[in-house]
């Protein structure tokens, strides 16, 4: 066990909450110069999370899910490390490292109005943790089940404190009905120490169906008690940034329509990863970026 | 094949639509006696369901919710034919025959308010063709894809024409979040022929997770095109009514909040079951009545 360790997690045999021990806004000088307000900010921090519609213009969002579609063509039936496919299907699910691999992306990455509040919110630089395009196809796409991304990325990638968030770029509509983003208000507050020890290698298996890391019923059932859940519905364009500790989740989706969006996980600069607070080998770059 | 087949599927290898050839509500002088307006039965009609508030009081809702709580630990690890587990774990997804097995079901599905709806859109006398509980629990409820009742109906129990439908009541309220019903209106109008041989015995697995009599996705997506989706929310003791062939499924739920409800299939007196159009057994008498 790493003596550093402020969120041990996967290391009991019952599951245990911890309080948050890091800001979730870090207030500076700095803060003040937006782009968002005071008022909002305020919100994020109670909430842990807060989405603007029309953050993305309808040509931009045209131009990225051109490139979305290019890539998914491209994809298909591929082998790199990159494409994940769904649990029980070759359909495409998931891309990582499009920031890396891809000039589109790459440049979404480095968005002046993304990157902005990301550093507006931790307080200093950012850089790109991970990068992905989640393909919630109609018909098929399967869930993602309840998770803090904070959790993984502590126990598996060493990360040490909750200075990250995340940016979920909505290129479709997100209608109640189609999988839309679901949200625990204010279960940043809490983190939730997981039961069972992490197999080696176990991110493969993992990014298409979540079997470690995964918090426990009676924890998220208090939660959603105390704060109910919030739906991420919205107009293509939307972009919902939520904390590294935002417990979150997405039902499938029956319907036919596609809901398809990208990720770009920004963390501090003064929160880089260190060795894995599992122990093990570090998850390669293509999920946590090392460097 | 059976030469007064009105509605031929799983015949052929690729799908198509016919259109229906059945009234939706069966007018007739008696209609005019209530208990819904013409305006309500016009919008049936029109949209194949309805939705009705406040049909069973909390009261009500308590004493069928007590039951079904009752039924729920008395079938747990349960091998009756009867109980349905969820097709990835053991945990009771459905129970048949509760109309037939269990007094206060077997009241519920004579209640002179759900019978007398029943009675005024079909037009005649009606009978209990299948009664079901529906668990969906939290956290593992698994979706029900895209089906027509009345394709399965017809094609594996022999029901001849459209003159069924069945009330969803709901016993917990339906959020967007926990896996409601989702509706096509007007797909009523349109019976898919599906693609694919009916294998024997193919109900023992059909009740757990649907693959034959699924409809194909063109047709799916155009009739959302058309139409667009409707979702089913509202407070315990709703009770919704659709009609046998509008097209209907759910997602999953991965939410805390239970999902439970009872299904009630009522079908005319001048419509029983005759053989089987796949021309194979006819399914047992929990899964449709014959006599």
């Amino acid at each position: 066990m790493n003596h550093s360790d402020r969120y041990p997690s996967r290391i009991n045999e019952n599951p245990s909450t911890l309080k948050r021990v890091d800001r979730v806004v870090y207030w500076s000088d700095k803060t003040k110069e937006g782009p968002l307000t005071k008022d909002t900010l305020l919100s994020y921090e109670k909430k842990g999370y807060l989405s603007l519609r029309g953050f993305f213009s309808p040509d931009e969002v045209q131009e990225l899910r051109d490139e979305l579609t290019k890539l998914w063509q491209e994809n298909r039936g591929s082998t790199r490390k990159e494409v994940i496919s769904e649990p029980q299907s070759r359909e495409v699910r998931s891309i990582f490292a499009v920031h890396r691999d891809n000039t589109v992306f790459q440049n979404l990455s480095r968005h002046p109005r993304l990157v902005s509040v990301a550093e507006q919110i931790l307080g200093s630089d950012v850089y790109v943790h991970q990068s992905r395009i989640n393909y919630k196809h109609g018909f098929t796409g399967k869930e993602f089940y309840w998770h803090s991304d904070f959790e993984t990325w502590h126990v598996e990638d060493g990360m040490p404190g909750m200075r990250a968030l995340s940016c979920s770029i909505s290129l479709e509509e997100n209608y109640h009905y189609n999988g839309p983003l679901l949200l625990l208000p204010g279960s940043h507050q809490t983190f939730i120490s997981c039961v069972g020890q992490t197999p080696e290698s176990h991110y493969e298996q993992s990014l298409r169906k979540q079997e470690y890391g995964v918090p426990d019923q009676e924890n998220l059932k208090r939660m959603v008690e105390q704060h109910g859940i919030d739906t991420m519905i919205g107009p293509a364009g939307t972009v919902v940034f939520f904390d590294c500790n935002t417990m979150h989740g997405s039902n499938g989706n029956i319907t036919p329509v596609p809901r398809s969006n990208v990720f770009m996980v920004y963390n501090s600069v003064e929160n880089r990863l260190v060795a894995p607070f599992s122990g093990q080998e570090p998850r390669p770059d293509y999920i946590a970026t090392r460097d």
